[in-house]
């Protein structure tokens, strides 16, 4: 018998979650030696990953988005990593390994339908790469910098590309990433700290956007193609700035997600779109073919030429962790570790 | 010799351009049988055309746009059409007919050095065309509606378009257009007459948006693909109701050129980019290539497959037909005959 904690849905937030409110730690207790596994699994998870994008998850069931609202009172599910503990499942066979959308918690049974969804796939985990990272700097944050880049934005060397939101986890693998193809790399962050971080991985560009103006600086650099992660009044700034023909690669709107709809930033300089003949697109990672970016960013990772900084959670807790990134007070991807 | 009127460029308008003063029409002398030519022209001006870009050239020469600032005090140009009275350039013999960027006179004398700059070409009159069709019908507008659906919006038979400011310029040869390539058409427009006028050219779908939500009717007919003239509101209206993978073809922001910085209205929907995964693109109509464009559309309008309507202006004023159009009074496309 085990104690397994996970964390359920509890309540529709408005505004920002409330830990212990809208994200709440259960515990139940497990008998994981002889629970009936029904045609399915029982998964130690080892790692889940917290993104941006759960918040909007996080709604009545009956508001329709381009995916699936979480189901009150159940346990919520995010990018995650496990071992196969126990199977009733020829293709998914005990110790191996588990990756793809998988539930918040410290064990997790997998139905025999769910399996058959096929929301989580086997795979290899190289040598010397961490739990954490496996959903970290080779997960979801890493895909969406690589297809931005290079299927949406279509960067060429030459280009000269800000990153807002620029040592998040999107934000510091996209800049890298950036740099290697020749790029002139601009990004920014809500710290000093993050600042230094931005040059240290290779930014030529970096500047803290609360103490320095988005838009002044941008007009001293204004970027031929913008891989926007804020929204709100970044993006107006973007908007006045941008090279004409430019391409706004536009993957989140975080200084949003919180704000009720009234008070949400009315974009000012739209009109710019015509004028500067931009091309402004979104994108969802899980949309788009990963074949390419499985097989060489965790080639890259593990031979250490992308850098990434984590930020890791142990456990399994109210809501906190997910909060803290959602608000930025996080410095790098934000992982939970399960070990 | 002969008095010719031509509009010039007077004042720097704060909010809606006023008539005298900022533009104004002016009168001079011409002695049409002796003024020297210095190697260029002397052109009989036929037609000119009005249209909302133009707005955007009055203003302070210092400020930078996609478009040249109109320079105080002088005649400003537009497209325009006329016959060639007398020539001293051998490339423009008399009686040639030149259509392109020309002076809104009623005689213009061209320079050598403006014709090297190539801003207009001896083009063919085909039989039954009107004068003011030349820069209507076979203008400006309908190169933006064929552009805009074929290179940006990539149309293809079985998408829902909306047509904002659809009885306009562009939005009555748009609408026609994307008809004929089998896409269901909507539109709006700013009286019951105009959308009476919609539905006999093809229009699928038609409304007033005086008069009914504009919001209300697209979440009735949700647009796959939107070709937007208007900006504002309507373009929040289309942010909030437009399909998944939808495609915004931004052509205008015509409710938006004359508010000062502090009252364009701000767009609160710009987060469904990326959860819609749409891509929203601006162009600048002289950008692009009208091979295509100049070889079909002479054809569609003189058979009768593309109807249009002219609003036709007689002679020069003081800006009050610019001011006309600008303000949606007119009902079709605005031009003034100068025959």
């Amino acid at each position: 018998m085990v104690v397994n904690a996970s964390i359920i849905f509890n309540e529709v937030p408005h505004g920002a979650p409330v830990p212990g409110k809208t994200l709440k730690r259960v515990e139940e207790e497990l008998d994981v030696a002889t629970v009936d596994l029904e045609g399915g699994l029982l998964v130690k998870m080892k790692a889940v990953s917290l993104d941006p994008y759960l918040r909007g998850r996080m709604r009545a069931s009956s508001k329709a988005s381009y995916n699936q609202a979480f189901a009150l009172g159940k346990v919520i599910d995010t990018l995650g990593v496990g071992i196969v503990e126990r199977s009733d499942h020829p293709d998914f066979p005990k110790g191996a390994i588990l990756k793809g959308l998988l539930p918040y918690s410290e064990y997790a049974l997998l139905s025999k339908a769910r399996l058959d969804m096929k929301l989580a796939k086997v795979v290899e985990k190289p040598d010397g790469i961490a739990w954490t990272t496996m959903v970290g700097a080779c997960g979801m944050p890493s895909a969406t910098a690589w297809i931005g880049l290079y299927e949406i934005g279509r960067i060429k060397k030459g280009d000269t590309i800000f990153i807002s939101a620029a040592s998040g986890a999107v934000g510091q693998i996209a800049g890298q990433l950036a740099k290697r193809e020749g790029l002139t790399v601009i990004g920014s962050a809500g710290s000093d700290e993050k600042v230094a971080f931005l040059k240290e991985i290779g930014y030529d560009h970096a500047f803290n956007y609360k103490t320095t103006s988005t838009q002044d600086f941008l007009e001293q650099h204004p970027p031929s193609v913008v891989f926007e992660n804020v929204g709100g009044e970044t993006l107006d700034a973007v908007l006045a700035t941008i090279q004409n023909n430019g391409r706004i690669i536009h993957c989140g709107s975080v200084s949003q997600y919180n704000l009720p709809p009234d008070q949400q930033y009315g974009l000012k300089n739209t009109s710019n779109v015509v004028t500067k003949r931009l091309r402004w697109e979104g994108f969802i990672v899980s949309n788009h073919d990963w074949t390419e970016f499985d097989k060489t960013m965790p080639k890259l990772v593990a031979n250490g030429e992308i850098k990434f900084k984590e930020h890791v959670t142990k456990g399994i807790d109210n809501g906190e962790a997910f909060l803290d990134m959602l608000e930025g007070r996080n410095f790098g991807k934000a992982v939970v570790s399960l070990e």
